[in-house]
């Protein structure tokens, strides 16, 4: 494995898409070999798994399914898509990873973290993120930052994980902070409740200096 | 939880549905409350992942998203579908269950079974089928009457799962086999290469025995 593995994890609205796609960009103009990818999807079936997990319309679905249908999404897409652009040498970027399955589903819903893992664990056969910025957020700011995007677009309504509530969501927001002590060594946490462009330079700063080191090894 | 739920395995083309229709018609005439179902599938969710897992254009799913595909369909037919049955009293007759990924999964793929087993007793909350009736038939025989199925029909054409080796086949069947010695007060194991009315009458009054004891308790 060659490349390098690097995850963006938070809440929706924390803003991680935007900063992915920019340090993706800043990357890119220095030379290296970029793949943007996201969870759930990344793949033909991926995605297909995505509309299910995510579609208002199943919201019979119990915990299990939800774990299980994560981790079949994952699997898919870490065998298809992230280990061939790791062999290849290639920086991967991706949205959302395992900590999100622990922090959502053992913290947020209340299935056991140690099952969570080990389903994962099996799903994405070990493979681990070399460096995660958790992008942090206080619950209300990430609430009403959804409220608004669902209010201007009539193309982005709130999606089944987004539309549970505040309890929930703070649940969430304590898993990841949990897990972040846990693996400081891999875990950055930044502070998203700030400018755009700040919040870029810390990301960009830390992961110049992570590559020079791990391409220089 | 009340009722009882009896299980149905083996190969395509063992004959298995048109085995289990036939015995939960003659247990509604002696007053039974049946419900009959199948796996994948049995619920809107289940029926979604099914055609997932069924469809011939997915030909790239790894191993992975395959046993945790099947787990999340089961984990919501079981939770949705069969225990509000079972508390309800009811007999569910159930077209394939766990002993179908153990075989299929870790005996054809080669997934380590410890493995299959844990990730499907999460999905199911444990539970376990009474009484399991596995259709054992050689696999030339049931490769032969899947072919003559397809052949006989436009609009059955091979599955993901049917299209696989024969090899592949007999390493099922052997899987079926051992779980069938490991378990042999849950498994029952029927020869189905007879006369469909002789398999009938063999599994009916095992079936009927069962049943009186089961609810004389």
């Amino acid at each position: 494995m060659k490349g390098i593995f690097i995850t963006f994890e938070g809440p929706d609205g924390a803003g991680k898409t935007t900063q992915l796609l920019r340090l993706a960009k800043e990357l890119q103009s220095i030379g290296h070999e970029i793949v943007v990818t996201r969870e759930p999807g990344g793949t033909a079936i991926s995605d297909k798994i995505r509309s299910i997990l995510l579609s208002p319309d199943n919201i019979e679905m119990v915990d299990q399914t939800e774990v299980l249908l994560y981790a079949a999404s994952r699997a898919q897409h870490v065998h298809e898509r992230i280990l061939p652009a790791l062999d290849a040498g290639k920086v991967v970027l991706c949205d959302r990873f395992i900590d999100a399955s622990v922090a959502y589903q053992a913290y947020g819903l209340g299935v056991e973290a140690e099952m969570v893992r080990a389903i994962n664990q099996f799903a994405s056969s070990g493979l681990q993120a070399t460096r995660t910025y958790l992008l942090d957020i206080p619950v209300e700011v990430s609430q009403d930052r959804l409220l608004q995007r669902a209010g201007q677009s009539a193309h982005a309504p709130l999606d089944r994980i987004e539309l549970k509530g505040f309890e929930y969501h703070s649940r969430v927001r304590e898993g990841f902070h949990h897990i972040a002590e846990e693996q400081p060594q891999r875990i950055t946490v930044v502070n998203a409740n700030r400018a755009e462009d700040e919040i870029a330079r810390e990301i960009l700063t830390d992961c110049k200096r992570l590559l020079e080191q791990y391409f220089a090894l």
